[in-house]
C-alpha cells in the first residue's frame, strides 16, 4: 500500500461516535445540540469537540450549538458516507457474521451484499439475509456490482491468497480484520483492524487508575 | 466513569502491533531488531517508531537497533501483559464467540475462563473451550475467580443492565463491545470499542486516494 499520511486520524476515528449522538438529537426534533452536551455525552473536554468537528467543515454557533441537520450531513459528506457502497464480505465465520448483522454499517452506506467462504457446507446458505459464495464467484460477483470495498475476517494464514483474489477482481478497498499485514499494490488502500489496540488501551487505563 | 487522560493514545494503540513484529524477530533468535524495518514492517516513519517505542522506556543501540528480548518484556510490561489476568465474557453470540478464539488474547494475558448468556439454549454449551453459564451465575464465578476484566459483547439493549450485574459482582474494567454509552461508578475503567472508527479511517483513505 502507498504510504498514505492522514491527518488528524483520532479525530477521524471519533466522527462515527459523534454522528451517532447527533443523529439521536435530531430524531427527537433538536435543532440544535451545544458542544458542550456533545463533549459530556462522549466524555472529552468541549475544545476537542470544537477541534474535531471543525475537520468537516462545520463551526457551532455562538449560544446556539451545532444545527443538527447539517452537522450530520457535514460528517456523513466528509467520510463519504451520503452514499450508499455496495461492499463484499469475505469470511463467513462468526467475526464475519457478527460484522454483517452489524446494523450501524448500513446507516454508514456500507451495503454488504455477498458474502465468500472457503468452506462448502457454509456456501448455499445465508447470513443475516447476505447469501454465502464460493470464493470462486468472487470474481464474477464484483464486477457484476461494481463494488470497491471487501470486508476481510478469513483465517491469517489465508489473507494474502484472499486478498490476491478480490484485487484481481477489482476491489480496491480492504478492511482487513486478519492479523496479516497484506502486501497489495499502490492504488489499494487498507485499514487493517488490531482487535488488541483496544485492549492496550484499556490496560493502560487499568494501570493508571491503579498506581 | 472518571475522564482519564490517555496520553500518546494512538502510540499505545500500536504497541500490539510492534509486539507482534518483535515476538516474531525473536522467535527466529534475532537478537536485535532496527527501528527502520519496524517502520517498513508497519508502514509508519522511523522517527514515529522511536517516539512509539520511546514511552515504554526503551531506546534503541546506534547501528544495532533494539534488542528484541527487552523490547518485548518492556511492551509487555508497560501494558500490563506480563501476568495472566482472569477475564469474563459477557454475550456468547457471534462477535463474542470470535473474540473467545482470538488466539492473541491469551498472549496479552487474559485468560477468558467463562462466558454468560442470557439464552438458555446457549447455557451448558461452550464456545472455543470457554463454559457458558446463565447471567445468574456471574456474581459467584467473578467473586470466585478474582476476575476484575469483562468483555461486554450482549445487545447494545441490555449492555448497561448485564454492566451493572459484574460492577456489583466485582469487575473494574470493562471493554465495551456494544454501542451503549455505560453510565458505571468512578473507580470502574471502560474502553468503548466502535468497529465504525476503523471504517471511518478506510472510508478516508479512499476519499484521499480518489480525489
Amino acid at each position: 500500500m502507498a504510504k498514505q499520511k492522514i491527518p488528524a486520524m483520532p479525530s477521524i476515528r471519533r466522527l462515527p461516535s459523534y454522528l451517532y449522538i447527533v443523529q439521536q438529537a435530531h430524531q427527537i426534533n433538536q435543532e440544535y445540540i451545544s458542544g458542550t452536551v456533545i463533549a459530556q455525552e462522549l466524555k472529552l473536554e468541549p475544545i476537542q469537540v470544537r477541534k474535531d468537528l471543525a475537520i468537516t467543515g462545520i463551526v457551532g454557533r455562538p449560544k446556539k450549538g451545532y444545527p443538527t441537520t447539517e452537522l450530520m450531513n457535514a460528517i456523513n459528506r466528509f467520510l463519504g458516507w451520503d452514499t450508499i457502497q455496495p461492499a463484499i464480505l469475505v469470511g463467513a465465520g462468526n467475526l464475519g457474521t457478527a460484522l454483517a448483522g452489524y446494523e450501524e454499517f448500513r446507516l454508514h452506506g456500507i451495503n454488504i451484499f455477498a458474502a465468500f467462504d472457503a468452506e462448502k457446507k457454509k456456501v448455499g446458505t445465508s447470513i443475516h439475509r447476505i447469501p454465502v459464495y464460493p470464493l470462486s464467484a468472487i470474481d464474477k460477483q464484483v464486477k457484476k456490482s461494481g463494488a470497491k470495498i471487501a470486508i476481510l475476517t478469513v483465517p491469517s494464514e489465508h489473507a494474502q491468497e484472499a486478498a490476491n483474489l478480490i484485487i484481481e477482481a477489482g476491489i480496491t478497498a480492504i478492511w482487513n480484520f486478519t492479523n496479516h499485514k497484506l502486501n497489495v499494490p499502490d492504488h489499494v488502500v487498507v485499514q487493517k483492524e488490531d482487535l488488541s489496540s483496544g485492549f492496550a488501551i484499556l490496560s493502560v487505563m487499568m494501570r493508571n487508575r491503579d498506581q
